[in-house]
């Protein structure tokens, strides 16, 4: 009887059955709600495809606690040969572009094809926004539903590299848990898409067409890094302005040399919300997977993101070892004081600062 | 008899000199032809103005010698109170856009209005080219010979933020003595272009008209960087040519959002051969200049380049310690293997990694 009651104890409609309950029952109670599944209870639920073991082990990804980093570093170790086996796509674009319609409408459109898909998220500032992206899953309504969807809004975090950690490892659970496409979404903010572009193997640019000048105001980077764009909400007054962009986007990409993927990025029109050209992504990216896996870019890529990774972890550690510290940060201080009256050198400054 | 020829194997024209002298007259000469002035008094003598010294405290710049270094910045320090009286001026171009006929003319120009001018150049890669830029003097051959010039090549170094290191010590002497104004050459090989931005006040982007589409090629960043575009060789033919471009790149220059300096950046038509443009471009400089003083600009740009330089060093210095290491290389080797295998995350290695 008291099982029951207790797994309802969030619900306000549920006060009035604990009233009969003493506090020193309730303290069991609670106790026994905090208790986790073990590591190994876990790690086997996500093996099978358990969403509620998965969801686990992900919010043990993004705890604080540093026991629960440590039990978060077994599972993934332990899921870790399991991982790997999917396609992991990166989308970007600005805020009102249709990314979330577009994952709904593709997403649906992969889990009807019978594959699983997790759709993830990088945006550093939704601890500010409090998750400004997949935040409202309201917009992403059937494939909430959809059990063969898992959708899990970005990690919160001050820093892009602790996000990204986050996510990497998150990428590992979901493909542990049998999602074959992982989806990563990302705004154009700061480095946010750079990160994205580093975990992924496809990486997809998400367009307007009419929204002013195409090419302008796009960061270059960002092209460069694109394997497709996508003119997004290409439909009824908006066709005909879609296919110039579309044409002005293909002329701008000849411009760039050629990739180490040696895959010509193309450019595709969808309606996102009329269903659209939306199998006409899937594909591509299936055209582009079978071109990158024939010639050996997408293992090389993996690797070197592997790599990449890596070394940038190790690079942000040792400076956050360093400048998180109160007595360097005093004495950095006192040091740039001492460049502005010069009496020092930057170079001196930082060997002293070094020796510290 | 023998130890005489070794030294003087060098110098022919010298040898029939030490004819007469005994090995341990030699020695004693030797000694003496060694011994260096002291710090001090290369500082008194660079306040002076004394090309001689700021040669001779350069090349302790650029010893890898840890005494030089040492003696390097006592002398360093010692100018350091009477630097920062210039204006340091970046020039880079692709390679045959004219750069050092363009200094030849700009530097005879400027020394001809009683201006003392120092020019030096980064480039990373000559230690591998023996030194690319200003390496060959015989194409600034009036600068040369003129006392008001002084001309140094670039340090050599495989590391760009080595060389850059450098760079910045030598503009510290040269200012010292008495050069207000500083050109600074580079090639836009890898990063070296950002490396020289992040040195100067004014950073001035050489091109050629009609070699091709005009804005194409050109990495976008150095656009942005750029304070002024100079076309060069507007001469003859190329004339015509040269005004287009002239237009295009200011409709490019458009395009960017304005500037932190306030400062729109002009584009000019020159030909440093026949001397054509060159006051113009003074003339340019020295009304952003006034611009930039005016707004605190200057001022406020050279100390957020003190800093970016301080943490740089830092991070450079963090980083080159952790990774030179011959064990911690071997231990990076075998986690970047298990990555391979999947058996660890690249974050669970950077953790082992960093707590070796």
């Amino acid at each position: 009887m008291n099982k029951q009651k207790k797994t309802a104890l969030t619900k306000p409609e549920s006060v009035l059955k604990y009233d009969f309950i003493n506090a020193s029952e309730l303290k069991s109670i609670k106790v026994k709600r905090k208790r986790q599944p073990s590591s190994k209870t876990l790690i086997k639920d996500i093996l099978k495809g358990d969403i509620t073991a998965l969801s686990r082990a992900i919010t043990l990804i993004e705890s604080k606690n540093p026991a629960h980093s440590k039990k978060a570093n077994t599972i993934i170790n332990g899921c870790l040969p399991f991982a790997n086996n999917s396609i992991r796509i990166g989308i970007t674009g600005v805020p009102g572009v249709g990314k979330s319609t577009f994952i709904e409408s593709f997403g649906s459109y992969l889990t009807s094809l019978g594959k699983k898909i997790a759709i993830l998220a990088v945006d550093p500032s939704s601890s500010l926004t409090k998750g400004s992206i997949l935040g409202d899953k309201t917009r992403m309504e059937d494939l909430v539903k959809n059990k063969n969807a898992f959708i899990r809004p970005s990690a919160s975090g001050n820093s892009l590299g602790g996000v990204a950690r986050k996510t990497r490892e998150t990428i590992i659970l979901c493909e542990a848990a049998g999602f074959e496409t992982i989806i990563i979404e990302t705004v154009g903010v700061g480095q946010s898409e750079t990160t994205v572009h580093s975990m992924v193997d496809f990486f997809l640019l998400m367009k307007l067409a009419g929204a002013g000048d195409e090419l302008q105001g796009i960061k270059r980077g960002i092209i460069e890094m694109a394997d497709a764009i996508v003119i997004n909400k290409a439909d009824g007054d908006n066709i005909k302005k879609a296919k110039i962009a579309r044409t002005e986007f293909k002329r701008a990409l000849h411009l760039y040399p050629t990739r180490a993927s040696d895959w010509e990025p193309k450019v595709t029109l969808c309606s996102a919300l009329h269903n659209e050209g939306v199998s006409e992504v899937w594909r591509l990216i299936n055209a582009y997977t079978s071109h990158v896996k024939d010639n050996g870019y997408f293992d090389n890529q993996r690797r070197s993101q592997n790599k990449f990774w890596l070394i940038q972890t190790i690079k942000d550690k040792l400076q956050s070892n360093f400048f998180d510290n109160t007595n360097i940060n005093k004495e950095l201080m006192l040091q740039i004081d001492l460049i502005e009256k010069q009496k020092t050198t930057p170079f001196a400054a930082a060997e002293y600062l070094l020796s510290l």
